[in-house]
């Protein structure tokens, strides 16, 4: 590796730590840092803050010290060359701006960018080197990448579970399966996802307050609080449906199951503006793929899913999760509530999961992984 | 830290690193390693065999370059004082040698030595330092440290199982949970028990060589293979009762099933040279601690446990584990054989793990632990 090379990778470096300034504000946006650089003097940094406001370019070359003529661009995302939205395009104040090159992390996947940024700089005569750090920003951005080609939400499973796999007692107490290290992460993990979904077994035994604390700079969000199953046997008297912000709480039912809500829950639905999404039922309980793409329609990007195992069940069954984050605490405790019901003759048959990422926090191990 | 303490850190894991080299042939003696330095220069080095032959500090002072007088020795355990054994007492061979001082990473817990080495050492005026690494000494000899007290075996439970907890499908399908870097491991760490042991669902199911290969040097060392069952409902056409080490083959079983076992089987016992080891019947099952204290009496100082369900289930009921491996592969396989079968109300209730260790290993998490 050259230096100049081992130079690209420290400023991209430094330019994904900016992007994740824009982490828990700039859905449905990708988050996207820039860096400019001049006679290896860095003239400015920006990145993109939320919806609307303007995009990591145009934020760093506002903070340069001095012109950027001739100056290199470090940007996590290909910069933007269309007009339908409500920030002109990037690549006009590349051109404008008289850089000299522009190093990309990856190429957006955006239809209407996807190559033409490129396309346009290159046209120009500038210097584009794309693909320093591209897994490392497509990764910070997967929920993005998924959900700009689908339109359907990004499914983040997270469980804690005990060394033998169960997420509670057949009773279903589960406090605490992991420690204070990983409930901490898993409200930063609430930061980054629009939605937080839990199943009706789970609100009524937990009463969750599915928000972010833990120290976690909120950014004033309120993730939407999403809760699946029949409505006529959903606690209405957990915090989710008496705190201040019953209208990000959404319960996902059918609608005989709602026809059936007694007097009293559809009135408190009316008063406290709590949506209703219905969905049709399949093999007895809500159908759950129905349910995200209708969550999808309303323009819910990414869905954290804390269980339980009935939820966990359908969606893995299903193949709906796109992630899983699964703490394991060295307990044993027997027998429990497990989160996958189907049954295989063949181990070969299992589920599969690929690009593992395994950390010690802890006692625990985190799991991350993707279904193969 | 003063320089003196970092070259005694220095020096002393290169002792450790010595001991490891009887890793599998000394039992049921500990493994022991020494240097031996004067002004910086390493003299010597030796370890610890085999029982009957010499101990570590012998060696080294063999292996010398030159005198030993006024020189340092790093040794990983407390020096021998004692004659009840086939080799001459090490603090005698300190003292011939003139050695100036003497670092010791633990004392010994025989009751023999246990603080009676030092005291002999020091008495002679001789400077001695204990304390040196002694965590990664008595980690390093755990098994010796609980079978020279208690003079039963070091039961290490090992198991391979999916994300969600499952040691192999309902028909017992486990072929493969984990992939070769874990399966590896396990044939390294079987070097270093007196045995291995399954259950009788285990070896009719997988029908387990239980010897060591995967290219690891078994220093001609077949472990005791020992199966825990009915003896009626054991398959003696499986490979530990039909290869060339039979009588490394032994049987858990009780009286009763002995009894009414086929004059076939009876047979083979006696031809083979297979060892049967009667225990009473609790629970509708061998009782394993009784068999766990026979296998002690035997001389039997280290078991490797792997699986199944059933027998895993027994010992950690009861207690009877000392340490846990499991490994852990990113698949989930829903229905299957579990390895605890109590049931308790609350999570606080579960059995916890301490000292836990988590690596990964290829896809796989390896958990380290010990009960609390």
């Amino acid at each position: 590796m050259n230096l100049q090379d081992t130079l690209d990778i420290k400023y991209m470096e430094m330019a994904l730590d900016l992007a994740k300034r824009g982490m828990g504000t700039v859905a449905p946006n990708p988050m996207v840092g820039a860096v400019i650089v001049k006679n290896n003097i860095i003239l400015g940094k920006g990145w993109h803050v939320q919806p609307g406001r303007p995009h990591a370019e145009p934020n760093a070359i506002a903070d340069c010290i001095e012109t950027c003529e001739d100056a290199t661009i470090y940007v996590t995302l290909e910069p933007c060359c269309h007009t339908n939205k409500r920030t002109p395009p990037c690549t006009n104040a590349i051109l404008q701006n008289k850089f000299k090159r522009v190093v990309i992390a990856t190429l957006d996947p955006n239809p209407n960018v996807a190559g033409n940024g490129v396309k346009i700089l290159e046209g120009a005569g500038i210097e584009v080197t794309v693909g320093v750090l591209k897994d490392e920003s497509q990764k910070l951005n997967e929920i993005f990448f998924k959900n700009i080609l689908t339109k359907k939400p990004y499914v983040h499973l997270k469980m804690a579970q005990t060394l033998d796999g169960k997420l509670s007692t057949m009773s279903g107490d589960s406090k605490w399966i992991t420690d204070e290290n990983a409930r901490t992460l898993v409200h930063q993990m609430r930061l980054q996802y629009d939605a937080v979904m839990v199943g009706r077994n789970t609100l009524n035994n937990d009463n969750p307050s599915l928000n972010i604390r833990m120290g976690i700079d909120s950014k004033d969000k309120v993730p939407y609080r999403i809760v699946v199953g029949n409505i006529r046997k959903i606690d209405f008297n957990t915090k989710i449906f008496t705190d201040e912000h019953t209208n990000r709480t959404i319960v996902l039912t059918s609608i005989e199951d709602y026809q059936n809500a007694s007097d009293e829950k559809v009135q408190l639905i009316k008063d406290k503006k709590i949506q209703i999404i219905f969905t049709s039922i399949k093999d007895d309980k809500v159908d759950i793929e129905e349910g995200l793409n209708k969550l999808g329609d309303l323009g819910i990007t990414s869905i954290l899913v804390e269980g339980g195992g009935a939820l966990a069940s359908s969606l893995l069954e299903r193949k709906l999760i796109d992630k899983a984050t699964v703490f394991i605490a060295p307990k044993i405790i027997g027998s429990g509530i497990s989160y996958f019901n189907q049954s295989f003759e063949k181990m070969s048959e299992a589920l599969n999961f690929n690009n593992v990422e395994i950390k010690k926090l802890g006692n625990q191990a985190m799991f991350e992984l993707y279904p193969e």
